[in-house]
């Protein structure tokens, strides 16, 4: 069921709202009755998540405080949707009136333009990275939901450009931001504590429904698992992994799933981000009418010279939906 | 929706069987109404997938006759639903009695009968590629129903094993064959013709649902688009692109899409196949009550030195079948 | 997820045919693992629904022996699809001609042919109720997985035509059928054991998927619940019903459910069917290409006199699959 | 597609909120680009819903301003996501404290505390018929879309308790309200300017996806569409109905559709809303605990005597959303 605005199947959010708009939004529907909810757990999430925070990272200032406005009663809840709004209070509309009629190298005005024939260039509208923060916000409730159950997930950045020691990245990172250039980042992820039996052969695979997620968030370009396209290069004889014990594999060359179902080991996957596209460099660019011209430096515009830094936890946000969503359906296939 | 057996959304396919029932089958439905359509249309996609045509692949022999027991009239689709039945002729499932009992490594009996509490090991069961013909047999009506909108999809095997140049492939895999071993290869795909406006964002973009249609596919370890994970070590100023004319990108570093939507460039994306499970090799595992045994030399199973090789078809299918149905989807998106 | 040819959400059929055609099949996907099934517990319900076993039902003698090609292993379902055909033995595709390109009063062609540009005429193609084939055979299959969890569905015809005598439905049904005619009939349906807690608010309400499998049956014309139609002419004081004890309400004006969830007591609710479209007499009606004309004595096609004889069943059959679905979705509200 | 706070397959509505939480929203997806909107264009139909208006409706006053918080730019939808809100103000839970603990004749309280172990009394929460302000905004929007396809409804309300005269309904409703009752009320629906074609064959049939839509909403205890019950007793040959000229039949008695699919005729339906369950008499009931106990005169709750009087804009609301759906649908079934 992952449907345009919606993602999921039993435990499905649905997001809303533009870059520049007064908010964001995203409404989950199908979280259990019963579990303990307010607002405060979606802070820490959304903190990891939010621009502003350091050298790294946009200075667009969100507070990014989300309020949940159905779904609870008295602090837990009710099996009812859950919507959350986080308002858009630091928008600059303005600052992004340099290019209006301009296609921004790597933007999605293009595509958006000539598929619905209107496109909303405030901040990149719908296309925005903005809309991640409801992924983040509806992610930490599935992120509660799984830890119930015992599984935890964890992200980190592995590389950023050509440098692979992230202690060397914020420096460098401000090095490609005083460049006015950007660069691409590669997230790693491990779960930790998964059951056996998460994932709905055929067509819902685990690790097919993860790619699904995970090449949904804006500036990712793959999906692997595993040894993923390592393998390529690997015998069957030194990949094929072997059952020790139950959940317990010598391995785990697979990444934590066989035949798209998890096997209890640890689920290991990675996602690249391309570089970021909003730069401060003079570009090659046309206008809306087809007319060649340059793209100004941008003096104003608020980005991250590196998405991958704040997409490890968008990444995590929506390993957790994956996840809860599999944990409701895996109640469902036996007697 | 694709939810378990079934994969699409408005151009949607339901497959059954197993791999050594009596038969494989695949419902399409969605297809639109008025397409010419017979068996024989299915029959070169099929047989670029069937076994047993080859020294690199594997010696069991389907005729893989489709028929097409619905939907049809007058060599035309109805709009009913086509259902398309392929017997299974050549399975012998003695050949697989020697393992009965023990988990054979890199298969998925173990989480099947975790999830399950039941699991059909005769040659795989459900969780057989064989189950892959069907996807074939589809993605051929799906094609067809592409083509005739001007899109046309190629798929190449680039590597197997640590061997990158193709006319090398045979030998080299004669020779991995002859150790009773595997090797994993990757799968090219270039998709030519390609209109804007493909892909619905945010959660059915169309990189999303090409990343959860390819890991679908067994075998398949990964996926990436355009540069891939190369694009991690990439500058901003560098893969940014920019548009020259009407649906023509200077470097389409992107591989055909912007913000999940197509950008009418050539879509270009890569999958990686592990190494097939099933080898000849003495190897280390379990029984199903957790003891610890060793898997006998298979005299008589029959399988492929590399999945990849016919795995390229499987990609093409269901390429055909992720991109008949944005085109259908694409319809409604306007006034 | 009722889409085209598919209905329900985890308990989910497709259905394919055509009346002419060389067989009927459904595909079951998400019936849970470890269900004892055979072809043999199909024949109960398939053999109430066949043609051809008394006077009051069409002469057409089509054994409907159902196969069932996969999702079995040692007598168990294994979680995989369960395909089933039933071929089509006794069509005679010629009894038809004596209106080929002329619409049949009461029949879909006029409507097929518009929206899908081609119509199969043979039987009714895919507007048949021989498709209902499939809803029985499938419906067999809930019904052995709902009545495990102590649900008994009992459906009875209390009206034909102007008759509410159940004695004397035959005899006034040959009477009606000696014209050349047909009336309609009244479907009652009580569903006993009903566990609390079926239904999905706020769509999918136990009595909008009732209502919505019920009225997808050829020839329902309506849908209504506990006191349905009746209540309008009710006051609230008289209809309001209080729970006396667990499970347990005064008067069940309802009919089995509050706020579209079932509430244990008896889920009881009635269906229409209008008159069999196919009779024998003479009727104005226009060619496909608009002309005014007769439609000749039809002296080969064999129909039935009143379709609520034998859409008993189907009520039945599709109460089941509705009923199943729902136990499997009552699994996963809460923690 | 329609699960649990969902509705819709392409134009797809989400709703939230609970009678006394802060908020009711609706989120539509798939809401065709360049449609012209603005609040403007939802308050005729919420003011034809609103509470407050009338002697014979509750006496809530809500404001009912919507504001639609994403999806527009320059005065038209985008073709993302349209996010309507709209606020609780005049909630005044103290007033429903006198039965806290108490389940209330004809509520919902039973069957979702069962259900989901938790349960919002405050108004009703999520089973309040409160939730329906959500279903018209969005209806309007649906409205305006089909409005532009020459798609014109129109509902009346034809019978109230046993008055069927509509210029006695207000004096009528009076007298039950001044005894502290209800009564039922029968809501009729025609459809004019349908085009040919809408509606999905086999389970998605226009009438059974209208069943679904309007058994969805509170209080509604059946559907009818043409004959509807009527039919049971009458004959083929007085039933049937013939084609004269494109898109006009003889008699209409099939209520506009043919085989699941408009035939271009008036649609026609009506639906049954029971009698209001919130009433001031004394009524027997349990405690939540399962002591038998009585509810008090209520004084202060705000209900209506007939919810039919508000219902009919609802029925409005859900049949514009089914055919938006179904407009967009009928583009994708042919080549």
């Amino acid at each position: 069921l992952n449907l345009r605005n919606s993602f999921g199947n039993l435990f499905r959010i649905t997001t809303w709202g533009e870059s520049h708009g007064p908010a964001m939004g995203v409404v989950i529907d199908g979280c259990p009755a019963g579990l303990e909810l307010s607002e405060v757990d979606l802070l820490a999430l959304l903190k990891r998540r939010a621009p502003g925070t350091s050298l790294d990272v946009s200075p667009r200032r969100e507070p990014d405080h989300p309020q949940i406005l159905s779904g609870l009663y008295k602090g837990r809840t009710t099996g009812a949707p859950l919507s959350i709004l986080i308002e858009n209070v630091d928008a600059q509309s303005n600052a992004y009136q340099s290019w209006e009629g301009k296609h921004r190298p790597g933007h999605a005005s293009y595509t958006y333009l000539e598929k619905y024939g209107i496109y909303d260039p405030r901040g990149g509208g719908r296309a925005s990275a903005r809309e991640t923060v409801c992924r983040v916000a509806a992610g930490a409730v599935a992120n509660k939901f799984i830890n119930e159950n015992g599984i935890k997930i964890e992200t980190s950045l592995i590389q950023v450009g050509l440098e692979r020691n992230p202690n060397n990245f914020s420096s460098y990172l401000q090095t490609i931001q005083q460049k006015g250039d950007s660069v691409g980042g590669l997230v790693s992820c491990r779960v930790r504590g998964m059951p056996i039996g998460l994932g709905e052969p055929i067509y819902l695979k685990l690790e097919a429904q993860l790619a699904s997620a995970l090449l949904s968030i804006p500036a990712t370009k793959g999906f692997e698992i595993g040894e993923g396209f390592a393998s390529v290069e690997m015998k069957g004889s030194e990949h094929n992994d072997f059952l020790i014990d139950k959940g317990s594999f010598a391995s785990n060359h697979a990444g934590g799933l066989l035949g798209g179902i998890s096997n209890a080991e640890t689920l290991f996957f990675r996602v690249p981000f391309k570089p970021t596209a909003s730069i401060k460099k003079i570009q090659k660019t046309t206008t809306y009418l087809g007319e060649q011209t340059e793209l100004p430096i941008s003096e104003k515009g608020r980005h991250d010279p590196c998405t991958a830094v704040r997409g490890a936890v968008v990444v995590e946000a929506m390993t957790a939906l994956v996840l809860a969503d599999f944990l409701l359906l895996s109640r469902t296939t036996r007697l």
